[in-house]
């Protein structure tokens, strides 16, 4: 287990996923589980306190509004933490973006995008994080930038489907 | 101690010291302490949790940025819980704000303008609180608001010094 | 009767239900009322006058758009008045959000998100407010609590139904 | 005495006093007057509600933040009201527009521009309403507009003092 | 014919014909236009600079996005200009709001809210500056007043359909 | 060919075909790429480096979010750079407005309108930047814009379909 | 005469005055005036429509707040029109941004960024559009690109002064 | 050599060198340079393309405005790229977090907050990733964080210099 996929909610998942989808295709192991900044502040407290312990090397964390979910996190643990702004209801995610990113100094936090886009990198950057001291997942993402890559060249013609 | 002010730096105090002032006007005894949702995570757990066992009625959190405070204070207590966005540097406050205000259903922060007056307005929002069983206390706070209206209707002239 | 819940029009309801939806779980007596600012100002005066003489403990408003219902109640009473910005239909609640928190100093109103989950949060924290002495209340506020945080528990996989 | 000038609070003289300023120009008679909408609502009643008996033909209204002042002015009487939205210190404004200018279907306030330049404007746009009925009055706003389009046409080199 | 309702572009009759359901309400005359301060800046300079000699006491302009309509009517008349911005796709009228009520010192525009109820606000806003000169048209505005009043008055349930 | 229409994804056809359209109203030739910033920044540079080689005389770029394209092409080529920004999920395109338009002091893009209406004007200014020197072209753009006029001019009537 | 740079005040002079020094760099022709949309609408139709035959090129057009300049200046010529939004001191530049990038379909301006770097690269894109058909300035355009270039290149050591 | 900060300009490393000294403290050897994405994209391109290789684990990239720095980095390495939004002039650096967060699905940044808080973090963040294969830095990490924990605990008199 390498990675540890949180969220606030179970109606982030849809969102959250696609951070899965991403370490899956580049065989990186990881947990996921619903932990909640406001409803189980000390379950998250449990969670990230003992994470390092238990082998991961960084956790993602996806929040929608006022967000605390991956900052709170980050308070809890020493490892990276990756924040992922969940679109909101009614601001769109403009909430939930600036709730996670605008940390003060001395958490850090690294921010995706709002939404499925935010989620996905964040398997990515991940990926790219452990890929430092693994050659085997770095060359993966590498697989998987060039064929994004491939796919676009291979496609340059906008109006064909 | 009936009310506890709690800030997340120091440099909030210039701001949440209208709170205190303003508790003083109404003779409501309260506490003021740096508690930092990222810095000492353990510490606002252990402060919100104790809360009402010591007495405490009313919790008044303010924080700026990513103001994860009030939210967190209202995760590990029953009492209410206002928020007093600071106004930060970047974004004056917007995101601080919002942090604060967006909370999901199930856990409630009563939020106060960005800034001095939302410190201030915490303070009496926070006397009109445990006025609602304090009778000497309400009537402090119509004492204020009395004093306050009478001073516009004393001054109508707006050129006048 | 405890708790006022006033909106500024009919269509504020689905949202303002959630309101009293909550106060109903927690056995807090409360009214109902359509009460707007600008459409009716002498019955907003009537109403927040004379709502403490009537036994209220605390009034919500919730309004939409320039929202002004909330600030008003609070300017003609001394009871603790909470905001609910009522989603807008252009600007999805920025607006109402805004005209509800940013009081000046000296009336204070505690504002809760915008939306749904607002005004669920408004009757969460109107009977945290009543249960600062009402125990029996507070232990329903914390029953409440205690199941939300069990729910979380009890699901932690995002991916299953 | 033909346009009442209100706004909350002594500190929004520094801008309000250009509509006074604008009204002297034009030979139109003016009265200005501190009134609260948060501290001395009834005041506003009082005033808004005897507006037209006493002669006025246009309120002019200025506040800042939570700006409720023309709104609930305009919810009092049937004369024209325009709003002004003074500068507020976190938000710059923002805030104190949407609280004026999004009013509800059925209470109209005409909203000028955030702080001096709207201030201005609120004092041209009272007189020329004035003028739809006062050619006198008229004439002289087309006498200021003339004189306007002169200064740009007798300058038009931007580089030259 | 007392009211000039112009618009930008067919598409936003939608949005503009609710002013002129309000001036029907009040037994107004008016007429109504596509003038395009874009497409036919020349029909718009036209338009506004003789207005006044064709008997028009006040001009309603909606436009939508970069909306130039209605200070460009203000610049070429001095009858008092409405503003109404409508809703644009993108930014859901933010565009429309800022381009028309932040005009500079000397030419004013009189802005109602986005979209529809700024519209009919308009209507409103026009027949009270009418009715500020024709007593006639005053008693309808207040009529439709007392109504509107009446209507919340008689149905004060939120749940009631 | 004159023009290259560049986009960062296929999906951003739908929008950028509306600049398409409009050159070939023009009688302007142009090409189609997809082009991005992010997945194939070498095609990017091969493709803003040798634009001027082949001969084109503009290009037009549209991206949607953190929109790189149109800025980095400005950076690879001496040819004029016009940026459409496409809307986006959940910011609605004042991302990519502000990714595009933002440009530091020294690389300059020309901005049009988010969305279609922006991709539509990229066409026309592309045309209009052509037609500088190109009386042909400039003939049409000119016609077209009488066209529109004319438009406008026989179909005054809002409510006529 | 290449260039026509206009503003709607003398005030945006410190602003705009960095588009007339960049086009002093590349030895473009350029007149500079005061032309105000709401205060000299006449004169604008009458200067943009002659523009073209008086032989200009391309129009630069400066404006804040509501700013109508650039985009009735693209309504009254069929050259190239590019806006610059001069910041604002509410809103800093947001309002001006929107009220000259949003254009509606059919009268494009390329707008550029708020304040003085959106003026001189106003100054740089003028250059570029001249030269798409003149060699020498052209030349000149990718000479001072060069040196901007070599800047950067020969002080890479961001502590160094 | 393990961690790379890059800037888009000189007038960036007041706010960067917060990266640098965070470093500093826990002794992860880095470089700093100026790279600017629009100025010198194929300094960029090669600074990024040759990182890995050149043995840096970490980009830590800085820019303001319409940020394309951190995203074009990211585009052309496999390393984890983390984004630094500086404080812009008009928009405070909105502009900047935008266009550094919003990174479409494929290439991730992980983006700090606006201005030097972000700076630092982004110093600390790198660090946290080279400690997730160095225990020497985690450790380091772990007691700059300790500290910062007990500074806050030493010191909970808000009041007291």
């Amino acid at each position: 287990m390498k990675v540890g996929i949180i969220m606030g909610s179970k109606s982030d998942w849809p969102t959250m996923k696609l951070a899965a989808e991403m370490l899956d295709q580049f065989g990186v192991e990881y947990e996921t589980k619903v932990v909640s900044a406001h409803r189980t502040p000390q379950l998250l407290a449990d969670y990230a306190n003992s994470a390092k312990q238990r082998g991961l090397k960084v956790i993602i964390a996806g929040a929608g509004g006022a967000a605390h979910l991956p900052g709170m996190a980050a308070a809890f643990t020493s490892l990276p933490v990756l924040g992922v702004p969940v679109q909101s209801r009614a601001l769109k995610g403009m909430d939930s973006l600036l709730s996670i990113v605008q940390m003060p100094k001395g958490i850090a936090v690294g921010t995706l995008a709002i939404g499925e886009a935010g989620a996905a990198n964040a398997g990515i950057l991940a990926a790219q994080i452990i890929g430092t001291h693994d050659e085997a997942v770095m060359e993966k993402v590498e697989a998987f930038r060039a064929r994004q890559t491939e796919t676009v060249l291979a496609n340059p013609n906008p109006a064909e489907e």
